[in-house]
């Protein structure tokens, strides 16, 4: 249920806002200031778990697990969505008066990190091993129940640092609403997804949309005081847009470069999941060329035969269409900013975002 | 984390509140209020889901199980501490005023207790299947996933309705800090208890106490909107209870009637559990009287070992002093609230409840 991605790097130039190279300032910016308030909310969390836990322990593991896995990385993109949305109804204002909004995005994201890495088996994250296999290393048998519980506290801190906010907004009650919903569609989609739902789009929608991409824009807007208007354009920006970041998510994991994505590519074939690739090829491909790669489609295939599927994909022009596609999903998404409703700088913080999400190499 | 306690039945009638067989009218309205409320939100709850993951499934299978759980048993003793606490501080007030936090404390005891099964690898709950094992029947090797994923949902409800509460309540930012610390709290008890802490009375007071006890008497009191005098007199009671709380599930543990208990007893001691008894008897009795108990801690022991552990923790008056230390720690509890903070039937009521909890046969 949780993806990452990474600012840096575009493949393509096409939006003009990410024609420079690396990420903005006002990115960096974000970036330092989030990374900051995190640091000093963890030491006081910390000191915090020390007294309660007393004096036979040291200091919580669980703390330290969440701490390490959030300070390890991420690009903080959920609060430069965020910030984004927030300036686009509110210029004058900045990531720092969003802090602690900000921080309670990445810790919903190293809570379902957590989870998630432990339902799938996944040994290594942002660099470094998942949470439950550094606590299995440090404890035993006991590290899947301790990672489990260290999602359950990463959840609770969470709540803390959006309640925080919600307690000094006049839209308070709208933002814990909002926050509640992301919470459970992320669990609702990744439910369709452990059991095999056919409705793909709709379960990335729910997985991965609400909260990398929708939820981060409402609760900018409400905490910029949005009026509907604003809200309806920022959620019209937001729902071809986290489409097109699973779709770029698809692309890397069947073309992309491994040692900048990170993961074995080609393993979303052999695993059999049903990308943006094996629909497009489904719908519009006859049945004799897309056996190079249906017959890798959840199966141990060797990487001659996913080489060969590659080919397939690129030969009959599946590959083509489905970048054709992210490219019509981002312009609708861009399209959807125009309307006059938000702020000029805060439209082109949102677009250079959405070439961050969709344009990455990682 | 997660422990369960019966209203019915008290060994003995030392409070004259719980002179009465079985419990009173307003134990029963509350459990019949609570159980309304939360039919109409999980029938609230399960629409919402099926709308959201569409119609290709037919409905959300996590919905299900948290539902069939929640709706399957348990005492509402959680709910009742709050409505009695609630009474203590403004008399004319019923559960009828508080539904949603009550129902709350039930979704947050289905989440721990869903989390805390699959931790500790017992299949049974309620007198039907834990949720993990309901899940693996249904879906196979998915269900220990799917089921993590059913705690984290019923997180994500016990947040909504408490935040329900909090958005009507004048004492709301109390009221959602107190539950935040709540969740922290037991995540954080259970780390102690994983990790094998030594310091076993603060791991139960985090562990169980502050969400089975001091948890809803706070939470009632500020939706009474208690001044600090009675807050302090309900945390005066609360602590005592806790402790008392989890010495009777102790004494139930190594000396209960198997068939109210439902589970094996003697287990604690196979285990090798530092209970009350076990502390009582390090402290006070010399080692060659310690043999018979010593022998069976933490080992497969024979029923006919247990039952030699068993009646030497009655012939050095292990049993006695820890039952005498209960009576006196129930005793403390019931003085706290005479301080003329509290109304007279909010006292009757919290004393009975005190009743419940720690005379209970299971």
């Amino acid at each position: 249920m949780a993806q990452e991605a990474s600012a840096l790097g575009a493949e393509r130039a096409r939006r003009p806002s990410i024609e420079g190279e690396g990420p903005a300032g006002w990115l960096e910016e974000v970036r330092s200031e989030v990374d900051a308030h995190l640091a000093c909310f963890f030491d006081d969390r910390r000191a915090n778990a020390s007294r309660l836990i007393g004096p036979s322990e040291h200091q919580s593991l669980l703390v330290d697990a969440i701490a390490d896995l959030t300070m390890r990385g991420g690009k903080r993109l959920r609060p430069a969505l965020l910030v984004a949305a927030l300036a686009a109804v509110r210029p004058a204002r900045s990531v720092r008066d969003v802090l602690a909004p900000c921080a309670s995005l990445e810790l919903l994201q190293s809570y379902l990190l957590i989870h998630d890495d432990w339902m799938d088996g996944d040994l290594e994250r942002r660099g470094g091993p998942s949470v439950h296999a550094r606590l299995r290393e440090q404890q035993g048998e006991s590290g899947d129940a301790l990672a489990i519980l260290a999602g359950d506290l990463g959840s609770a801190f969470a709540w803390e640092l959006m309640l925080e906010a919600a307690w000094s907004s006049g839209r308070g009650r709208e933002l814990t609403a909002t926050f509640a919903r992301i919470h459970q569609e992320v669990v609702l989609g990744q439910e369709m997804d452990l059991v095999g739902s056919i409705d793909v789009s709709r379960m990335h929608r729910l997985k991965t949309g609400s909260y990398t991409v929708a939820g981060p824009l409402r609760l900018g807007a409400l905490l910029g005081d949005a009026n509907d208007g604003q809200l309806r354009a920022l959620e019209r920006f937001g729902i071809p847009l986290g489409e097109a970041f699973q779709i770029r998510d698809d692309l890397l994991g069947t073309f992309g470069d491994v040692r900048e994505v990170g993961k074995t590519i080609g393993g979303d074939l052999r695993v059999g999941k049903r990308t943006a690739l094996v629909r497009e090829l489904e719908e519009s491909v006859s049945e004799p060329d897309r056996a190079p790669v249906v017959r890798v489609l959840g199966r141990a295939a060797s990487e001659v035969e996913v080489e060969a599927a590659r080919r397939a994909l690129i030969t009959t022009g599946v590959r083509a269409r489905v970048e054709a596609r992210l490219e019509s999903l981002l312009d609708d998404a861009c399209a959807a900013l125009e309307g006059g409703e938000l702020s000029e700088p805060g439209i082109s913080m949102l677009a250079e975002l959405a070439g961050a999400l969709t344009f990455r190499r990682s």
